[in-house]
């Protein structure tokens, strides 16, 4: 379960981002807008920009993932350093990629596993609690973020953008 | 696990809403301002302003577990009528009371139930699918749009108003 809530929607999810950033930046060129200006633009003065929200939408996923299945050794690393939207598109395709090396085996302790952080002085959340109560909103919190920038620039998206595509299936009658 | 997804998360999400709602409303008193002009303010002109935000959010929720435990018949009815604090207050207590009378038991078939709504054709989704891919990325959203036209606003709420408590625990040395 955590595999999908965490590897396979978070997948999803940096896809649907990055077809928002598609948006965008058809709507920069159309606008004859800068690019820098959208993934500069925030919603509040001490609000982090739209590259920074993308930014930590890509962390959220990858260090996710590292600390239910013991993997922090492994993790991608990135310094941050994004200024374009071609370097967040490399960003986003490199967390994709991590995370499409893992499969459902490496959850076996995923629920039960210890995962700390260095702001959280020696405290603990089991992964369970890490996944579902952490991991998960904090990506969707910065998924939103960046699409809210977005919507308030006048980005015609939508939450169908937001959402991707919805696995329907037609009754068997 | 879908109860504590659904049932136990939306329930600790609806509060933190409720909090940052009372953040916006000392925010209000402080600057001397109506707390109307907050609650219909909105990011964009063709936006859900921040009354629909948390009507939805509540919907999300209430009508979510409904659907995963095929309790349609038995939802709380909303009208959609709020236009004051003090009733969306009310009704983000109606659906966190509704909430609170599931337990884990009643979530037996919810994986495999089939969800459907009026504007999906007949088809449908599985519990499972619906849980994850539509109902939790659903409710963040609409919560972190609320977030964030307070935070466009001038109301200082953080990321720690957003998530809420984490159960941290000690370990054992």
């Amino acid at each position: 379960m955590l595999y999908d809530l965490t590897v396979v929607q978070f997948s999803k999810m940096l896809n649907n981002l990055n077809h928002i950033l598609d948006k965008a930046e058809a709507f920069a060129a159309l606008k004859k807008v800068d690019m820098a200006v959208l993934l500069n633009s925030r919603l509040a003065p001490d609000q982090f920009n739209l590259i920074r929200q993308v930014q930590i939408a890509c962390d959220t996923a990858k260090i996710g993932v590292a600390r239910l299945t013991g993997n922090m050794d492994t993790v991608p690393k990135h310094d941050d350093s994004e200024t374009t939207l071609a370097e967040l598109r490399q960003r986003i395709a490199s967390v994709l990629k991590y995370l499409e090396g893992f499969s459902e085996a490496d959850f076996g302790h995923a629920d039960k596993v210890h995962v700390s952080q260095p702001r959280w002085e020696g405290k603990y959340l089991t992964g369970y609690e890490f996944a579902i109560e952490h991991a998960v909103p904090n990506i969707y919190f910065h998924i939103t973020t960046a699409y809210a920038i977005l919507r308030h620039n006048g980005v015609e998206v939508g939450k169908k953008d937001y959402l991707g595509a919805m696995p329907y299936k037609v009754p068997v009658l």
